[in-house]
């Protein structure tokens, strides 16, 4: 077998059975391997920002990696943003990157770039397979360091001869690291904090946000008085009636003032001391409020879901966990707000729903609207590299094919990435995307006034605008292969939102909704 | 004035006028100093490898550096591809990076991430802005790197606080390197060769690829008997009536050894001797046929086109060039061929067009059939990084308001910076864009071959096809507001892309062409 072979056996036999790809002629072989080797399915994105974000939302849902294929440095380059989110999401990405031939790089030919050196930033395992014989070693090490609790982008760069070479040998999986267990001593000391009578928030992140962690956070909150908040952007939270309700800490720093006001302790578990987005002048970048004490249950390698269920134990052991109830807005009607069309949303929620929330500014009421709505799992966009939804969409869809996937997504960003709609109809995805046009990076409008730029500037406001000319996003979908249709009323966003839940594939809804601010 | 004001001021005082834009909230008090500084024009862009090429295309024929502003590291990221391009092209670009504030970066915030790091495979100039005060002198610094000769990526780092702290100063502007002069011994030792009754080949590149270096090259050839080839990518070649033609170097390793075959010296003048583009199994990647002996008459750093004036002087002071009669192909007719769509070009192109060609292997014909249209600069993707067209055609309009613009654009790298349409719109550029819609990624089908892993895996073909579905360009092209239309025959095509050009603001042409092979 030749290294590809010996590469796709390998990542195969490893449980890694997608691979999301932008080839180039470097990855030819790579390509043709495909055919020969069975259990991987090639997935085409048409930029490779979108094969990144699919990998990113297919491990959220799935739970274990897929592959990429990039095509050199400047493949790589475009996917750098969605690999930053997956990085910050602690998201397991076995990133496959193709390389000149080992004995062309010398000839610095137009593509050569240093690929070791621009996939530095991402603070993965890196490696470069040097020999073809290598390849199923470095796989297997890949696909484990990928998955290293709490995960990470591992990266393989492969050279197109070391690709082509035979002599490859596929290698049997080796197990990754778990989260490290916390010791009871560990547990004891955030025990007696928080049987201090003080007043504690408790900010959870990672694992945690999912069911087992909400459930004993939920009990330590009732038990001890302490306030439990999810980090910002959490990787995947689970929500929904029958599970604790968790607010999630602001994406303001203003907010974040406001939800820990007066605390004396912060416990962490599974997240990090929480810390302003952007500075900005005058205000502090470190959000911990003065004077209070930092504990760290668990660090984000830890086994927070499980600790935190050590700590219930403790301080919490005859307490039920508070659940949601069943509970949805009335459809509402008028023409679209800000408020009315996460209402919709709200009241039409399928059951088992994956939300990748892309919204930004549009989507601050989403959280309360759909509270009470049946049971979801909401990904977010954890390392602040816009363009995330449609690929993250697009990779959970093809993790988890029997449930409902809805994009909620900002022009603006939608921009970036909009080709993943193309690939939702290549693969016939339940995806529906509900586009939030306000025709302006209304985000960034806010942001000039808080950084204390406030301008009238025609300049200025000339770069936070998409209008003149308005995007219609019902034509560019129909472009891609995605039927499409406009909203502009709360009735049409309900009408238009439930009967693309309701068919097969992909649909898209362009929803015109005037800017929060 | 703040260090926005000041960076703006320097720029402005030394001739940088544009500034390409996507920015951040890192990035406000740059976008409102727009609005206090007079003279910088702000062009908005929807991915950041929409504002890099677009500075690529400008500075191509601007003949001086626009400026970028992009935001932290993913959007660098996002805008890698286009600079690995305008590297490879030698383009000057001052790449304005914000980054937070200093005091913030060690809170490892959400966007935190390596830019030095990053922005090291562009080999270029770097550094990062440490104080208010200092942001005028690196601006001027930024501008005068990006233009010592070749031209280069300066990338300037601007953390938030030294944009928005007070105290900064405007700079004069700091004279760029010009390209080294040959010396008469360099020129005489290459004379020598010329006059050696061996068989030549004088490859050239860069600026000698325009009027100057094609009429001194063309005197050489005529007196010498010397074949004359432009480097395979040239960052802008000038062609037409009246002009000397210059016949490409091969994109295929297989085309070149054609070219070159029985040559004893390759001369070299603004280029590096030939490498094929990828390694093939089997195949040599240096193109030098073996046993010619490589002369470096001027090196990508000096001035090729005054060293090959020079050298006419000495061997060919009474020959004139061969200068390109008026000629031009028929309007064809019937459905449209890869030799067809070309010919409508050709018969067509306004005088003083500039072509941004990403036309891939559907313009394979595309040199013949235009050698006797009226004068013309023609763009190539001098690094491979695909995506470059329809943003170089972009910033090209902007660069030459009063010049047609011609973006001869293949499906496949289309979907990479299509949104580079909308900033066309925004801007009412002149832009025409040939959209060669094959349906494939028809240079990977060729390539699949080439590398020798032939295959009609079925998987393997589903990567490499763009069908199921279908793009309609023109629909994507329309719903970011540019007038759009569709072609299947050459009439079509012909009265489409005459009324394209009548017409002022950009239009969009999907011509449905069969691929090549």
């Amino acid at each position: 077998m030749n290294g590809a072979h010996s590469l796709i056996r390998t990542l195969v036999d490893a449980g890694v059975e997608v691979c999301f790809s932008n080839p180039g002629t470097s990855e030819m072989h790579f390509v043709a391997a495909l055919d020969d080797v069975t259990g991987m399915r090639g997935v085409l994105g048409l930029f490779e920002g979108v094969v990144t974000g699919a990998a990113d939302g297919y491990a959220r849902i799935a739970g274990k990696p897929a592959a990429t294929l990039l095509h050199l440095g400047p493949g790589l380059g475009n996917g750098m943003a969605n690999l930053h989110n997956a990085r910050r999401a602690h998201t397991p990405v076995v990133n496959i990157v193709g390389d000149h031939a080992t004995y062309h790089k010398k000839y610095d030919a137009p593509l050569e770039s240093d690929i070791d050196a621009l996939v530095s930033p991402l603070r993965g395992w890196v490696r470069r397979s040097e020999s073809t014989a290598d390849v199923g070693a470095d796989a297997a090490a890949a696909v484990a360091a990928a998955q290293d609790a709490p995960g990470r982008i591992a990266t393989l760069i492969l050279p197109a001869d070391v690709s082509w070479g035979e002599g490859g040998e596929a290698c049997a999986p080796i197990p990754p690291r778990p989260a490290h267990p916390v010791t009871r001593a560990g547990v004891e000391r955030v025990a007696d904090v928080l049987r201090s009578g003080d007043s504690i928030a408790l900010l959870i992140g990672g694992e945690a946000c999912r069911e087992a962690g909400l459930r004993a956070a939920s009990r330590l909150a009732e038990a001890t008085g302490a306030k439990v908040f999810a980090e910002t952007f959490p990787t995947r939270i689970e929500r929904g009636a029958g599970l604790p309700a968790v607010e999630r800490l602001g994406y303001l720093a203003e907010h974040v003032e406001y939800q820990l006001q007066g605390v004396q302790h912060v416990v962490l578990a599974g997240t990090r001391a929480p810390v302003s987005f952007f500075a900005y002048p005058g205000r502090a970048s470190d959000l911990v409020p003065e004077g209070a004490t930092v504990h760290t249950l668990a660090d984000v390698d830890d086994d927070a879901a499980g600790a935190l269920t050590d700590l219930a134990e403790l301080v919490a052991a005859d307490t039920e966990p508070v659940l949601a109830e069943p509970s949805r807005p009335e459809v509402p009607s008028g023409p679209l707000t800000p408020q009315n069309w996460v209402d919709v949303i709200g009241a039409l929620l399928p059951d088992g729903a994956i939300i990748a929330d892309e919204a930004n500014t549009s989507g601050l009421m989403l959280p309360t609207a759909t509270a009470g709505a049946p049971r979801h799992d909401v990904l977010t966009l954890t390392g602040g590299a816009i363009g995330y939804g449609p690929p993250v969409a697009t990779g959970a869809a093809i993790a988890a094919p029997d449930r409902p996937v809805i994009n909620l997504q900002s022009d603006g960003s939608a921009l970036y990435t909009i080709s993943a709609l193309w690939t939702q109809a290549r693969e016939n995805l339940n995806v529906t995307t509900v586009l939030l046009n306000n025709s302006a990076y209304a985000i960034l409008r806010m942001e000039l006034q808080r950084v204390g730029a406030q301008t009238d500037g025609k300049k200025a406001n000339e770069l936070l605008d998409l209008s003149r000319p308005d995007l219609d996003f019902a034509k560019i979908a129909e472009g891609m292969g995605v039927p499409a249709s406009r909203a502009t009323t709360a009735e049409e966003l309900a009408e238009r939102f439930a009967r693309a839940l309701a068919e097969p594939g992909p649909h898209l809804i362009d929803a015109i909704v005037p800017p929060l601010l």
